[in-house]
């Protein structure tokens, strides 16, 4: 046994091609680092719905619970489009992050050199742009009580939802941006609505409380959300690590991915408490979705993924070094111009080759 | 007396000066088209608390209920900052909006041919820009009851907000959106989190009902609020009409304001429903903050507050030709290279006249 039990969890639609390149760099690492996993595969979203009739089965929700690592692809498509609340492809997710206390998501917006033409974004504004925005993933009105419908007391259909934190909750995502910023350029921007929500003011308060009391060498600023929005846009290499909660982070993360141009290319490691032995829960996904509108015709870009796995190796397994293998690996290839249609749109065409999924897999590997 | 009765309320910062501006303006169009106003003025947030102790006195809010049009500056500064939650200059704003029954905030993000170059975005994906965004503005996560702070079961601190929305408040701004789709370009894109907020579904179904029962001959979209984010990055032309909840509103107009790279330049207008006469309580305001830093300084950029004048005309006062008037004469203005500090960066620099708030505000009239 290799003691690295992994979760590979496909999903949906472009999520099994860019798995499968995925699966050559892991038998790469097998072979030439000696770097084996002990692999699981199982269904989930759109494929678990139809296997088990729900998004996510209780076997793969324990076999989630008990892996080092679990590998995801990405969930949805048309199919399930009309499945009502509960029964959405989303839920599976939802539920893996939820049950498995994935609390900190941490999503790179980094700009590659040999991309920055890619970015609707002039390039002057996003070269070398490298921020981390560090979004709570397992409260707020995510997850909420109570939320629902029902007929208010004028009579009218009415459907509320809570955001709810505790202290607890924000005190250790925080603690995850001042650790992270300190390997960094040692600066956090953390972002609410405390001039309009109370659970806004809970957090600027929290967050002031524990940078005083534990990271008072991390420059600590504030920026309501809204103001957040506008300054990624107008500025966003004044940034470094950035933390939110989860509706914020869910929208604000979503820009600052787009900032780079590349969408293909952003993985992100959600990530629990460490245990006793210092070892976190962890999921790793890519920021894409499940694309169903090219999925199955060998367009989609497997990067996305093959930098998911990189990160896994750096947070779940220490594996540094083999991580940095594969992200220079990905930069080489990038340079080399190789390009799938995602990365096309708006940039250089010039010494630029177009390829699908699996010829940029090769690539990748062949470059390893 | 003109039938027109105008409360005029400049708030803090550089409010007082941009509104210095437009009350030329105002002048002009008293003497040389016999468009009067009976005006009364009064103090708002930083400002009332000063004098009031509150960020708006009971008689202001009389006074802006009774009046036909707010025109509105701008509040808070550094000397507020330390206010507590209920005693925010803002409180003073999200007073008025809700106890004059503003539910829907017209927000448009144009970009003005001569200023192309001052976005962060390339010019060939702003250019023309031209979306109005509809946020829905009295109801949501800004209001929703309960919301404070407590400890929980398990002995921790807690904050909560409760998002509500009914059917009504669904269909009064979605109404808003159809209605001025149909006089531009006759798209309405809809947006919220039905995949994880129950608010989201209900929001979804009522836009869709509406949408079959009375505005079919409009395109009517939805797209998930994180989604949106990216696509105002990625394709904002894409766009006509967006209409949101509040909070995804704040957050999404501020950063498709930003697009067009002069949010000193950006109005909106908040309305409410139509009485029996057809009018409409309303305030307008510029997008811009009250910018303590540049306050006082005669750098400030009158040119939002001119323009929601101009918007007061059309939408309150049915005055389209003075309105366009208006909205000429900044466009001229912005050709002939008149320029305040925010207008600059980043942007081209030839043939450009640098200018203070009274000299902008001189040529507007000049030029008119
Ligand atoms: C699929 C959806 C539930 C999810 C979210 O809203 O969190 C997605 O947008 C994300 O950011 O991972
Ligand atoms: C000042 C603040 C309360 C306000 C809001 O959040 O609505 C502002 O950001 C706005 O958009 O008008």
């Amino acid at each position: 046994a290799s003691n690295r039990n992994l979760l590979v969890l496909p999903g949906d639609g472009i999520g099994p091609e860019v798995m499968n390149e995925v699966r050559k760099i892991i038998a790469w690492m097998g072979k030439k680092r000696a770097v084996g996993f002990d692999i699981k595969e199982d269904v989930v979203g759109g494929a678990a719905l139809d296997k088990h009739g729900v998004p996510l089965s209780d076997d793969t929700m324990k076999t989630a619970l008990e892996a080092d690592a679990v590998l995801f692809g990405s969930v949805g498509g048309p199919k399930w489009d009309t499945a009502d609340f509960t029964k959405k492809p989303e839920r599976g997710l939802l539920r893996l992050r939820k049950e498995m206390d994935l609390f900190a998501n941490l999503r790179p917006a980094k700009v590659f050199d040999a991309l920055v033409d890619a970015s609707s974004l002039k390039p002057e504004i996003v070269k070398g742009l490298d921020i981390m925005i560090i979004r709570e993933l397992t409260s707020g009105v995510y997850f909420g009580e109570p939320r629902g419908r029902h007929t208010n007391a004028q009579g009218e259909v009415e459907a509320f939802d809570t955001q709810r934190y505790t202290v607890p909750e924000i005190r250790r995502v925080c603690a995850v941006a001042f650790e992270l910023a300190r390997k960094r350029k040692n600066k956090v921007m953390s972002s609410e609505k405390a001039n309009v929500m109370h659970t806004g003011v809970l957090w600027r308060e929290v967050a002031t409380e524990l940078h005083k009391e534990k990271y008072s060498d991390v420059k600590l600023e504030h920026m309501y959300a809204d103001a957040l929005a506008m300054q990624l846009l107008r500025a966003p290499s004044q940034f470094d690590v950035i933390v939110t909660d989860n509706l914020f982070g869910d929208i604000l993360s979503d820009e600052a991915s787009m900032l780079t141009g590349s969408l293909g290319l952003l993985p992100s490691a959600s990530l629990g408490a460490p245990d006793a032995t210092g070892r976190r829960k962890a999921l790793y996904e890519p920021i894409h979705g499940s694309a169903p509108d090219i999925a199955g015709k060998g367009l989609a870009n497997p990067l996305a993924e093959t930098l998911s796995y990189a990160m896994m190796l750096r947070y779940s397994f220490d594996l540094g070094k083999e991580a940095d293998l594969v992200e220079t690996a990905v930069e080489n290839v990038l340079k080399a111009g190789y390009r799938t249609a995602d990365l096309l749109a708006g940039g250089k065409t010039d010494g630029v080759k177009k390829v699908g999924t699996q010829e940029m897999g090769d690539a990748i590997v062949k470059e390893l």
